[in-house]
């Protein structure tokens, strides 16, 4: 749940709202907020979900200043404490949104500007919280975190102050668990033309790179998987191979469009899918999983918001029990580990452990002959799939 | 130069070779390998270039055993000697071919298989020489190094088998300087949902991760960049920002098709962006620029094979002049450089160097106030390059 | 069902076959045609499908002239009876197969050369049979029919070469029924920088242009509508909009590869949709459902081509039993047509009629005030497909 | 020249206004038009070009209901007659701007109720007018013209009352010279999953079967060819091959975006290859070439606007002369036409006449044996370019 998207009025960048809703008829920015938090919570209680999540700038606007905004943040008096005293949760966990200021064109932390970068670090002090514990995630890479041309950018040095950014203090990383989003690079008109964060194994490189991964974990959003080039799955994967998967953002694309239209899931695949990886590792320990989705413009009835939601958790609930059913009644799993059992024992495993160099392999290799023809199955482990949807 | 591209024919997986080449007339394998051999000879010396390089496989063929191919690479006599003994160079190096055999489906060095892995590793032996210095250099990554479903394979497993093999043996470390090629998710029909390499920031993430850093270096090719998503200048920029820039393909795609064209590089466009972060590097220094091109399918005149190759080595002559002088004459490089200067002192400069926390930062924007607007001026840096094509 | 692809070895660009198939050990070109053809009916009796279909070179290898080529297609005795005398039915149709010489790099219906186009034309002969009815249909679009640069091609004599060769005779259009591909720009190092039968609406637009959309119909690849930037769906809808649906090729492509892969469809979702536009058209009159799909390079074992098939066959009998209840059970029908019902009487009518000019329709504006806001309901519709899966 | 982009401010879904731009500083909607309106004019003459053009609603905002919307169009006084009383010209035309109202959401012809179509309707009196001749011309196409999803869509009903719309009157064929954008496909989170004027093909199919093309051209826009999987110069042709072509919107995309980025134009290549299409067709007749593009977000100076404008106009300027020199000095033209003398005289041109049937094309294909090997002599071809930049 994204208290995010009940703001969301169908605009896009050659239309205005065409979603009137009742919540935000308040003038004043802050009684707006205040009457989205109720009609938040009035959501939350009808749909019988324990969890939810928001950016801080969802629950107070901005500010002209670094003050007012965080003045902001502090006063809004019952709507902050109810928005952090909800059911005790390891609630769904996300992206700061990057404050919406005429200065937000380079309001990325990794700024050729100092100036614009710690005016963007203070800016920091608000991410997404979420019900009941009181924690806050802090985002480092946000969907500004991109350049648009090589010719003018140095990428090395902007790097480089990203990878600085979350280092600077220690008290930083006991406070927050920070999640980065991958990848954002679909911003429509955005400085994107390449972001920072492209894909899970861009950022996995670059937590390790800075001496991070200890910190801080990936939030892994569908939409961007497809963007990026991989599958939902393949992005879960690589987070979970290197340990660090931290969240989920389950909003979809559409395939046929190159940019992040943040629908909500409905793919019973790419959820089965998904949830393979995420059973494989576990389950998700501290994280959650998120819709950071919106209806389309044209679904003006406030029901759909409701439709749209309830849809996208019946998808997840279902294929958790699809995923489930899978691993505990088909051969899936045996068959897959039975392909590397070579490599349990013996020579394979001496391999695995190191222990064997270049020219041991070819004279294994010269002993074992031509080695014998084993099908990957293919075909039998994708209609597994069909077997128990 | 590639010696493997005077091999390709024309074939394609919907119709048979459409181009009769003479050195190919021989039935015999290993007097074809002499002959492709002797008529490349020929072409270098009539195109005067004084570098070239080519796959073992290139100069013999594989056989049916990990003995028979040792010994065809051992074998052709003056050939072998020929293609070593060239002019000193620090040549173009690129990717080994893989050995040619019914067993090449999973002749991947991540196989589920183990006898599989060392059958490759045995054929890991031969890989891409170059003329002159009769160094050999290896390609840990091939273009079968991917997955084809996510299903039946583990990831994990399969890259820390990538990720050891490299590292089997010091004397491999000393003998070869090992280049491996970002991305190779193309290929047609390949097991190559996703590939390993999928791209540089992988590559790099993967090298770090595996302590093989210090050995290998990455060979960017043109036409996997585009396909990966990413420019074929960012894909060298995040090679030299990591220090890893090992040597260039520059065989290019079509805008237009989603496969691996390999054709001759024409677009200045793209040249010149490559020279521009090339020089910016300080040149290439081990490495060099080499052509895994081939002309089209329809190219069936063996003067189409010179008119590709010069057209290719004109467009990169033509572009490294181009950007040398935009470097020289422009303020291009001062522009871009003066963009960061904020951080070249003062507080900018602290916190480069660490040393500013959160607080800092926020206590640093409070005081400042919201920061000036300074245009990126993209437009301009855009223009420049045409006021010196 | 394609006999065709018990030819398919798992060979591509980068390795040789990896598929032993015993029904292709004979040397001799006739003989091994010979075999397959047992071998197909073997499978096509073990699989119990009473439709089939095969490229006329499935059966009888290309000769090396005209006349050769007509004699291989006449000879082979008893398999042409075989082949043709199944059981009566309305088979499902596809694509002729160019003929494999070397000249096939340009044999293409539109080629610059006069002499190219009229030997093509000879290879049209035989295209692609079906079981029982004897029938035969010609291709008129092939995977050839595109260009690889505009700089030396005429696209509008090429096309006008291409729409002139179907109506070269009343005996031709009473004799064939013909299909075309849409689209089919994807083959691997192909000329197809761009295919003229870029997708559904290119070839209804050639078909009505030409004067052909009486005589031919449209054979949808599912493959090639996702390569095309379409959903299969939206393919098969401008067909059947048009009343110009012939038949369908089910194999699917793989979302994160940018070309031809030629899998057994597998995807419920692809299928229900597909399956829902087929019901609403009245279904597939004399066209049928064809795979025209491989097995994967690694799946090398003999059963795997059953699993592939029958995992494709259960896909679309399942999807057509969902699309067929979500008609008569839910209310998706009925809420899509009521969504039109002002255009149904009244000025709505009136305007569906031509009778409105822009005069009236502005007239019509001023008076009914700001149309009221009517939702679209997409989450209500996608959400009805995971309730009847 | 496009006067709306004075009106870009920098905005995108994920931020406000970047640009502070003078005119635009006037609080009463048309106090702020007036003042675009001069500074356009002051832009113009500052820059010395003659023709220009601008949608209605650049000159006068929208209203509250369709009267006030047409007064406001009325009403400006001086700014009108100034906009239509330029210099004399035949000026770059385009696209309408559809209106922005709360309802634009289904602001579409083809929307699904016939309210929202007479209200579109009676909102196409303003589309984009030119410089001087006074003259305007209706979009049919706009961007909001497509599907969001099949499941609540009657795409043929749609089609159709899009292609009735245009019929309506013969006054309005007299009075307009009516455009329409190919393809439009790409507007963030519009509801265009599919555009129905998907490319040039789809929209020249369009205006052929509604009867449409002999009163309506196609405006071709470069970066919606290469987002519908095209490149520009074959959208180009496509539309001179049908006679079609009416004007061009030059503004490009960038290769790494799956959006519109509505950038300036920079590259020759693309500039060469659409200045040889309207070269050989003549040059571009009554319409023009047009930037419907904006600075970067980042470009926040004023004379960013002037930089971006002069690098359009000198990259096409530039790329006209190197076509022209192409076409003259070069042998490109007639090695092309040289492809295609089989066709000029004997039977390819009886075939070309449509005088020869399949069986005589069998005859001749018999009589001639195999055609000889023709190169395409693609690098050639290609590298002509070069010799010419």
């Amino acid at each position: 749940m994204l208290l995010a998207h009940l703001l969301c009025k169908g605009a896009d960048p050659f239309g205005v709202d065409t979603q009137i809703l009742p919540w935000d008829a308040a003038r004043d920015p802050m009684a707006a907020a205040r009457a989205r938090m109720d009609a938040a919570f009035e959501f939350f209680t009808k749909l019988g979900v324990p969890y939810y999540c928001f950016h801080d700038r969802d629950m107070a606007p901005e500010g002209g200043s670094v003050a007012e905004s965080s003045a902001n943040l502090a006063t809004p008096g019952r709507t902050r404490e109810r928005a952090t005293a909800g059911p005790a949760s390891e609630a769904a966990v996300g992206h700061g949104q990057p404050v919406r200021t005429p200065a937000l064109y380079e309001w990325r932390s990794h700024n050729p500007d100092f100036a614009v970068v710690a005016r963007r670090s203070a800016g920091q002090g608000g991410a997404r919280r979420h019900g009941g514990a009181g924690r806050r995630e802090l985002c480092v890479l946000g969907r500004r975190e991109g350049y648009a041309s090589l010719l003018n950018t140095d990428t090395r040095r902007e790097q480089d102050h990203l990878g600085a950014l979350p280092a600077t203090g220690p008290r930083l990383r006991a406070q927050h668990r920070l999640y980065r989003h991958v990848p954002d690079r679909t911003e429509a008109d955005g400085p994107s033309k390449h972001q920072y964060d492209f894909d899970a194994q861009t950022v996995i490189g670059f937590l390790r790179h800075y001496g991070l991964a200890g910190d801080f974990k990936v939030n892994v959003e569908a939409n961007h998987a497809t963007l990026a080039g991989h599958s939902f799955a393949h992005e879960l994967q690589m987070c979970t191979d290197a340990g660090l998967l931290g969240s989920i953002d389950a909003n979809r694309g559409d395939p046929q469009n190159g940019w992040d239209t943040d629908q909500f899931p409905t793919d019973l695949y790419d959820a089965v899918h998904a949830m393979l990886v995420v059973l494989q590792d576990g389950g998700l320990r501290s994280g959650g999983l998120n819709f950071d989705a919106k209806v389309r413009r044209e679904s003006v009835d406030l029901d759909d918001i409701f439709i749209g939601h309830i849809g996208g958790m019946d998808t997840f609930a279902r294929a958790l029990e699809v995923a489930f059913r899978i691993r505990e009644s088909s051969t899936l799993t045996q068959r897959k580990q039975q392909r590397y059992s070579s490599f349990d024992s013996g020579d394979g495993a001496l391999f695995e452990q190191g222990k064997l160099d270049l020219a041991a392999l070819r004279n294994l290799a010269e002993q074992g002959g031509e080695p014998a023809h084993r099908s990957g199955k293919q075909e039998w482990f994708e209609n597994v799939i069909n077997q128990y949807l």
